[in-house]
């Protein structure tokens, strides 16, 4: 800052060393096996004033993402446009779909604000260009200026342009990464709806473990868990979860949301839920 | 196009030459002067049914804009963000006039959609960078690419960041010419809630008389007109509005979106309104 100036200059990731990306499970915030779109609201309000009573924008940057549960997976699966558009009732899909993403954001958005935070909404499909179902160009000049103004941008699953097949579906699990690596986040921090990654799947086996930390020494044994016939059940989104997560070299934490307080220890460096750390 | 995949190279905008932008004023679809948020929403079924009428996908492009109306004015003037942000309330009520821009917008794109249209909804504040209360940078990928899916970007008038004063307001009335000339748009068609541009208020003198057409030769006593002290009540937002589009070199088309029928006119070339044409 200069004169009351943002310069253009400034490196502004080199000042968010202490910038989380929080990504909060559509399980968590939305009735996830509903039929139509249905907010779980009693979660929201919870999970909105724990970030509250733990966000110091003096001492960090945060980034929220959340995921679309109800309001996106049964639209989706039904119309197909997560694998390509063909017909006109796709594109007016695509674009319903995108609108119900903006209809339940705009719902956990005012419970971030009446909590008292600053969050502000950011659609990443107005800017994202997808290839095959990756990112392939994300312009961050606005996400990085509205974090210089110590707002917390807040981001969301969404359907978006792909040059290859036309729409893809940009997930909060590949959004959360992608941020993290490009505005130099300290960590990502996963509220789920589990408590963790386990070796099996808790709910069949009761023998099945918590993994506390994912690192180069486990790293093969837990691909095998994840990947193992017994453990597909289990992981449901968190084998992509993990995936997304080993390679790019930030520490990431996965928490269960569902028990109180576990955002405000993932934040404070209680070492709870599953760790990965490469 | 080449094996379905849209080439990165392709000069997208040179294919845009019958791309219409159509600016809807705030003071159409919601209650301008309603103190709480009010949609108008007989009007937004009769345009949205309207537009459905004449709208082509396979001889145009259409980007729609939106203004705020009642639920962006009020906010803004009781806040003051739009000069600027100083306190930490202002950071709140920046994200909070955003979030009632994506709600009204949810609702505006649902009426769209529902009358056909494959409406998308595409938040600029998350992709612009403003300073002193222009557009500095606003990266255009993903319109172009929803454009090539002959898809319909719905932007409105939304708070954004700005490098100088924080934030500042991007109207509809500013995001339209932007994309005319950045997306090389053949027209621009204002449906706003007056017949066009008058040489003095004509609810205040019955002699007012409609301006049909804006150009080289009566441009000076237009100019003296709008900013005469009698004309200053009249045209509201009309200055602003055509002073955006005077200096810019594409036709637009100022008409009254309140006469049913007015808005297929315009599409269909009819010399309606006020025609400004440079």
């Amino acid at each position: 800052m200069k004169n009351g100036k943002i310069q253009d200059q400034e490196p502004i990731g080199t000042k968010m060393k202490d910038l989380i990306i929080l990504k909060i499970g559509g399980s968590v915030i939305t009735d996830k096996f509903s039929k139509i779109p249905k907010v779980n609201h009693e979660n929201l309000k919870k999970i909105s004033e724990e970030i509250a009573s733990v966000y110091n924008k003096e001492k960090m940057s945060l980034v929220i993402i959340h995921g679309a549960g109800s309001y996106g997976h049964v639209i989706v699966k039904e119309t197909g446009i997560g694998k390509g558009i063909k017909t006109n009732n796709q594109l007016k899909a695509f674009a319903e779909t995108q609108r119900l993403q903006n209809e339940l954001n705009s719902i956990v958005t005012k419970y971030f604000i009446d909590a008292g935070l600053p969050a502000i909404p950011c659609q990443a499909s107005s800017f994202v260009v997808m290839d095959s179902g990756r990112v392939e160009e994300m312009n961050l000049s606005a996400i990085k200026g509205l974090l210089e103004l110590k707002m917390i941008p807040v981001l969301y699953g969404v359907p978006a342009f792909d040059k290859t097949q036309k729409c893809s579906i940009l997930s909060g699990d590949q959004i959360a990464p992608y941020l993290a690596v490009k505005l130099n986040a300290k960590k990502i921090i996963h509220a789920t709806n589990v408590d963790g990654v386990f070796t099996e799947d808790p709910n069949k086996n009761p023998n099945a473990k918590l993994i506390p930390e994912i690192n180069s020494k486990n790293i093969s044994q837990v691909k095998e868990w994840l990947t193992g016939s017994t453990a597909i059940d289990v992981t449901g989104g968190m084998f992509g979860k993990v995936s997304e997560l080993l390679e790019i070299g930030i520490e990431s934490q996965i928490v269960s949301a569902l028990t109180l307080g576990n955002i405000v220890r993932a934040f404070n460096g209680e070492k709870i839920g599953t760790i990965i750390k490469l």
